[in-house]
């Protein structure tokens, strides 16, 4: 889904002409094939990347390390190596163990942008318009690629911001992983209860939005969770507090409280906006 | 809102001539009369029940009391009275103490339908097309008013089901008051965080999503949880057993189990689906 929207817009952005795909499964090679999301199909990733300018991997975050592996010997100082993956530190610590001097030429990336649809057949041309890209270069980082890597970004319609690895994975477990463990740990909390499912179908379009990336794939969150385990502990910690504070100012009947921390919250959300949205939403 | 969408649907529907309308903030039936959304303001909570047929209580659960003693000595036995109230329980024992014999007039009512934006200008005349509306009837409920209050949301396009006021807030607790505490939990949880302001500017659609009912209305969601406090406990614990389970998991390392944890949750949302929706959705 990732990958295959980047080169649906790639493609319609005339920065490449020729999209070399490779999937470990070769159905969703020959379904890309069909949909016209690549031009030519590799029989290994290692056969994708060579020769190729630009070479993005968009593999489940604990796939990464084995996909540098694979295509090792055919990165070139010139290349332009990218990822998508929603943890950064164990990516490039990944890229620095496996990669050693050409891992100037990889720019890790994170394109703020997703559905919890997977696979070839969401690919969506539009799906990194008007979206935000995180860069987290390290001091190796050869400037030709970041520049590139930038410039790519920008023309897909991106807005791009740098940060160290590290703040990149502290925000996201806020602000992303943690949202997503609770969403999954409500819809086990109710569907464990006897009579979970009685009440899951009195679910309204409240209960739709807030668990619409519980259906996210669980073999990606799976490898974002263990990636991320240090910030997700600190960021669940916290929640647990917040949580907590709440619902004993519900047991104790403290209504001023409650109160003042409900608006606290209602203040906070009616003033964030989707960066690159209009606050119209 | 829940009121002014109500009227301007039973309007559209021929299914009333005049619409009388009361607000304790005289600002709101001044714009009320103004967007066409009632016909006459009355001067009061009283003087707006005298001489209806159909009233309908659109106010924070806790106001729901005050609201029956202010009503009750113009309340005739063949007038049908609703509520929009997401508890049930506290509605119904206010209204047993507060109406006495004319209880049989009142069918509590919860329309499965909301936005997080209040009052009168958020009003929408489709608001109800396509819910579900439960109704708690009593033993002392009358059949001919119960009769009424089906044959109304029918005709609004809703799907009509009937239910205990203790089945019904057992329900509620967990698939929409839980997960509203959870959303604002959420919201305090960041914003108390030194960064805090730096990690929602990164945030994206998951997290529009998932945290669109932090904006709710504070003093609604107050008298919620408080009414419903007893359910809410039980939720709470429930989802903070799912969530430490989950949290050890991660911190164990223990693939295995998150990952079967994580398929679980994502599997038992894609089967969800929002009643009366396509599941195209």
């Amino acid at each position: 889904m990732m990958g295959s929207s980047f080169a649906l817009a790639m493609k319609r952005a005339g920065l490449v002409k020729r999209i070399v795909g490779y999937s470990k499964s070769p159905s969703t090679t020959a379904k890309a094939l069909q949909l016209g999301v690549i031009t030519v199909e590799a029989a290994s990733a290692l056969q994708a990347v060579s020769g190729s300018d630009i070479v993005l991997i968009a593999v489940p975050v604990a796939a990464i390390e084995g996909t540098f592996k694979a295509i090792k010997h055919m990165i070139t100082p010139d290349m332009l190596i990218m990822d998508v993956g929603s943890t950064k530190s164990d990516v490039v610590d990944a890229a620095q163990r496996i990669l050693g001097s050409l891992v100037g030429s990889f720019v890790p990336a994170h394109p703020i942008a997703g559905k919890e649809r997977t696979g070839v057949e969401s690919a969506d041309v539009n799906l990194y318009a008007g979206r935000k890209v995180i860069l987290t270069p390290v001091a190796r980082t050869l400037t030709n690629q970041l520049n590139r890597a930038q410039s790519i970004w920008t023309s897909l319609g991106c807005s791009v911001e740098s940060m160290s690895p590290d703040a990149h994975d502290a925000a996201f477990a806020a602000v992303s992983h943690l949202p997503h463990l609770l969403a999954f740990a409500l819809m086990n909390s109710i569907t464990t209860q006897k009579n979970g499912d009685d009440y899951l179908s009195l679910a309204g379009t409240g209960f739709r939005d807030f668990t619409r990336i519980a259906a996210s794939d669980p073999e990606m969150w799976h490898d974002i969770f263990m990636a991320n385990k240090v910030q997700m502990t600190l960021q669940i910690e916290q929640f647990q507090q917040a949580l907590d504070l709440m619902a004993s100012m519900i047991s104790n009947s403290d209504s001023k409280s409650l109160q003042t921390s409900i608006a606290h919250a209602s203040v906070a959300r009616k003033n964030w906006h989707l960066s690159n949205e209009l606050p119209t939403k």
